[in-house]
């Protein structure tokens, strides 16, 4: 059976590890692709994320965003499920994810690897 | 007469720079602290963050929160004033700065930096 993976607690969560995690593109783009879907609980996988970069570039940035508390990683089978660690977030930093998300959204457009996981996400 | 410093325009502010200028403590410290004075309008100068770092690591970090967008600075004799570019960040990214700041002040204790701040201020 795979080992889990390491999480920091909730108490663990750093808030300059969350904005150093927020301020690479294409981390925020993956965050932001998981707080689209979060709303209806679906956990995603390595694959959704394709369209970002290449395997390697992002299995990087997934270990960067689960160090530093903003994603929770479950193994199933040969798979990786993700989430975002939206409930503990909201609690140690209360509004500031919306407030990034929301900043992304509005931004979209020249934040180019957002704007294309938009276009992922209807197809 | 000295030459006016140059800022980015309101639309040039970008997200990612941002966040990455908020993700290292001291520019934390120094955007934290620039926030509390800004309530009475008052400017801060260079030698107003002393406790936080060394002179030339200071104007580094001036540096970079200028060149984001973060700051405004004017220069008067020989002096640099610095204010919080509040109401441009707020047209840009709304609620942005407010959650980080909250953020930073309930972490004050761990953000050793900040902390000293905040003690630099009641003296």
């Amino acid at each position: 059976m795979a080992r889990p993976l390491r999480h920091p607690t909730r108490d663990q969560i750093e808030l300059p590890l969350v904005l150093d995690c927020l301020s690479d593109p294409i981390r925020l783009a993956i965050v932001y692709q998981l707080a689209q879907h979060q709303r209806d609980g679906t956990e995603l996988c390595c694959g959704d994320f394709n369209e970002l970069s290449g395997k390697s570039n992002l299995a990087y940035h997934f270990t960067k965003l689960r160090d530093a508390g903003l994603m929770q990683t479950r193994i199933v089978g040969t798979n990786r499920l993700m989430k975002l660690r939206r409930e503990d977030l909201d609690t140690r930093f209360p509004g500031l994810i919306d407030a990034v998300i929301k900043s992304a959204a509005r931004d979209a457009g020249r934040l180019s690897l957002v704007a294309e996981c938009e276009i992922a996400d209807t197809d």
